[in-house]
């Protein structure tokens, strides 16, 4: 049996999951008429506090959309450098939108309210006009991490007042709020735009939200049908989503737990330079010269644990619903039986 | 009840598709490991003689996916000013791959060799590169209009003769297969790309794939990314896809019979001016002034018949997996006790 | 000596324009300072009442910027399938801005306000937002065919109440008003943009000017930045402009006659098989076959006068300012005694 | 009386080159008929060793014709993140072509052969193919720092070991020629394409050529139409790009001379904490706090002598072909007098 810890994408959905999407009514969504895909979006606004939201084959396909509604071609994205956004979505601000980007650096992935408006061009023909801040949480790159509510809102208050677009690429946001605290509804209030995952943590087999105002999705839905992303019977797909939302998120802190103690169980390991902060379900650590992370991944995989070499030196693991407590301990028994 | 004629993308799965879906073995294909979507991407290559294939969500996708490989920003793109892919893809051609088109006229929506050949531009830096040719078969806004293999031929033929790629937007091309008798692989031999539907008269729920040699689908698969048209456990939905091609291709022979016979009921209609010749699963009918479409779909609709307007004068009904031979003598006897 | 009716560009200064060019006032225009390029545009924007104006380096440019400012990506234009800016700019409206066409017909290349009207999209997700219309006056393709001002104001007309921008591509406006007699003022007062060619007919050696409000300009600039279009010391180019609107706009009327003697004399020739209306500078006529445009073209070429084959059997002749009153009677001689 | 150090693009024609210009001969460059401009291609390709040259307005075109021949949208591009072609040209890479930027760091402006390496991207379908590498030689925001030849080569052994294009921002070529003592033709066997402006040190008014082979100009020469760019009788400034070169290459080593005694200045007074290795033409000095650029530039401006503050602590001097030898001396004795 495997160990696949390379993403929480991979999970497969539950028996209950499985019985919810079959049996969920269907009709044409292109006519607006499924009402599994219609109660999905209403769900997740609502939960949200934003007026609309907009089933996507992908959160990907959210981020992208967001973009190309927020801002015009020659216009520029404030964003980390490893944001999924500019790094995992093979230039599709660019290639999708004509998007310039600003790229910040900033501890484990987080931007800062000062660096963003230290950040905001000058009205100067040279550069591109600044339109858009991109933030995301939990911030994959960096392991997991989770803004403070504080900064989240400051970044927003210099949004607001230059008059730049809010967007949250939430693709782990549940994970980033069960840390804070933080309601939906606040996390709502923060953002003109949130790209929402249901098929990392949540566990649902395909696709993502983007929430945002009436006219906001009014348009998102046109970009949506530009790129291809309308689909007709997609309640089978939605049904899963309302599952996940129901049931996976009380618990992500058991995925969070897990994740903390394969931490523990590695920063005592000889061959480990360095364990980044667990804050939620993704541990990166990083190891020793002359390992290097595809020789240990390598190894993992003969005994049977699937993880991902993120760059180099470094190894992610993540935590997630198919990942039990059964094999939680015996991947902490075979990462410590691992020779070198 | 209702009967839908509006179009053949609004049937539900039958109760043995849903069994296959809901059976399906499932992976991550954002990762390659969704054994029901290789197989039914290997599946649909193999059955027009094409090296790959690529599963998208929808056909506006893999059709936006085409161009975009085939073509860069500045070039142009041949095809009839009332293609699906210029006519309702919302200006994807441009938006999305900076692509000009050459708009022919022809009957019921097809294109000529002649004309083709006849609009290639030639060498001057004022026009744009001529890169592309694009037919759509079976023709939507052409009722149905099915193009005979000869034509297809030479349109390829100039094509190549050229360089210019050659891509079938086949949403329906098992409609028009079923009519001129020619087989997948002769089909899939004239072409440098194939788009087929899965959600139309095959009745799956969801899907288009994209059929193409090793390195276009190498490419292909790279602008599915960047649309945001990745699916994580996309099995469930390929399911649907290969249950389709299985059990609903030899059956599209009684949609057409039925459309037929709606054409014929029409025919004999004091208000209707003229119905469009019946080659495949849609009927066209125009009405006789100062009858308009939207009052006679209106009226239809109140007597429980779903049809679609099309323009000002005409009225499309398209017949399909879940209108059964019972729901046509009810809609003929509807139709006829109509008064205007 | 070679008589050169290809074009009204291939016109060279005057010794009193040379002599303007050689003695302006230059500076750094990307700096903002450079006086002539300055008094060039706020010259012709004062001459047609708009409020600010832009130098570029030629009309494909400055109507390339005016849509890209007008409309944004996935939107759509409304404009003659023969007007210069979709049909000889190569694609730009496209690659560089991603807007989609609605190419209409009409008498020698004008467009009406009823079929304008007819062609603006609904609000459905398939079709892109109708945007732009955009005409050309003089109309190239038509042979220099003149809008009526009542056209041209019911079209703007149409424009206002669908939240259309209205651009005229005036490359030969002032030709246009040669005709009908409107004053500049009232020309700019039908637009939201103009753009007007200096080196056609009033014989500048290079640009054009962009024309409209204030926020609009000030838009355009950046994107004339973007295109690289933005040049130093760019007052030598701009002298001549002056120079050739206080200097060349009167005697527009001596090539209208000049060219309206050329069609006469045209009519009368047994190979010609018709002339279409010569209502400004540009006279096309179709040669009867077996000849074609080409034969003529190089039997004319064989006698020193340069003309274009517009088709296959369509030939152009333009006058222009270094077209004598000598050259007329020399070129209509060699036209009448050529012998095919 | 001025003196302006803002830039090298602030000079004006000297008597001889204005005599050049305006005794042209000239002709309709959009037929290719301009003698001139064409002697200004050719000259400028045979001084580089490349195929063949185009004459733009401006060294923004030059380079974003280079990048959208070279790549295309979602494609990558490796550049300093301090490079023109992305920190002053309005997010053109993006919003012309719909290219991705990798962003690199480096002393002064530079990028290592080393970097080059490490940031092609893998073949991942989340990243974009690296298909360009950009460098600027001399670099501006770098103070005019000076790549080595070695360098230089190197990242040419990079690229063509990795298939990616690589091109040269030579804004300032001859600058930095003038250090190295490399020949042009040296210089050109480097790259794929070049980029020279003619109105920077060199003195010319307006213009950059763009320089490659064949198949690339004549690529090139199409998007240049696409853009605008096309210019009818621009023989007048292609003139003064000839004179330029003639006659303005061997004394730039008078303006690094200037710009040193300026710098050894500067690097003696109190009120400056840094002064930037004064390589050409380029003078960047920093100054201490409480002071800022600006107020340092606002009293240059009052002695008549103007600056660019290049960020909040930096000033920017540039010496051109207008800043003669009593000019230095007065800055200096302005700049020695200043009181804060």
């Amino acid at each position: 049996m495997k160990i696949d810890l390379r993403s929480d994408t991979v999970t497969r959905p539950t028996p209950g999951m499985l019985e919810a999407m079959f049996s969920a009514p269907v009709g044409d969504d292109v006519f607006g008429e499924d009402p599994t895909v219609a109660a999905l979006e209403a769900k997740t606004a609502a939960l949200f506090g934003k007026e609309a939201g907009l089933f996507c084959p992908s959160g990907t396909m959210t981020n992208q959309i967001a973009a190309r509604v927020h801002a015009r071609p020659g216009e520029e994205v404030i964003l980390h450098k490893l944001s999924h956004v500019y790094y995992y979505e093979a230039g599709g601000l660019m290639s999708n939108s004509g998007l310039s980007v600003c790229l910040l650096e900033g501890d484990r992935g987080r931007i800062t309210a000062k660096d963003v408006a230290d950040h905001i061009n000058p009205d100067d023909l040279h550069r591109p006009r600044t339109a858009m801040t991109e933030v995301e949480n939990t911030m994959n790159k960096g392991g997991g991490a989770v803004y403070s509510n504080q900064e989240l809102a400051a970044i927003g208050e210099v949004c607001r007042n230059n008059g730049l677009k809010y967007h949250l690429d939430g693709a782990r946001v549940f994970n980033a709020l069960a840390v804070t605290g933080q309601s939906t509804r606040e996390c709502g209030a923060l953002f003109d735009s949130i790209s929402i995952c249901l098929s990392k943590g949540l566990g649902a087999p395909v696709g993502s939200v983007l929430l945002g105002d009436h006219e906001f999705i009014r348009r998102a839905r046109r970009v949506r049908k530009v790129f291809g992303g309308g689909m007709r019977q997609a309640g089978y797909l939605a049904a899963a989503g309302i599952y996940a939302i129901d049931h996976h998120v009380e618990r992500l802190k058991e995925d969070h737990r897990r994740a903390r103690q394969l931490g523990e169980a590695l920063q005592q390991l000889q061959w480990v330079s360095e364990v980044l902060p667990v804050d939620t379900n993704i541990v990166i650590f990083k190891v020793k010269e002359p390992l290097t992370a595809s020789m240990v991944t390598g190894k993992l995989a003969e005994e049977g644990v699937l993880a991902i070499d993120f760059d180099r030196q470094s190894v992610r693991l993540v935590t997630h619903l198919d990942f039990t407590e059964n094999m939680l301990d015996q991947t902490i028994d075979i990462i410590r039986q691992l020779k070198f």
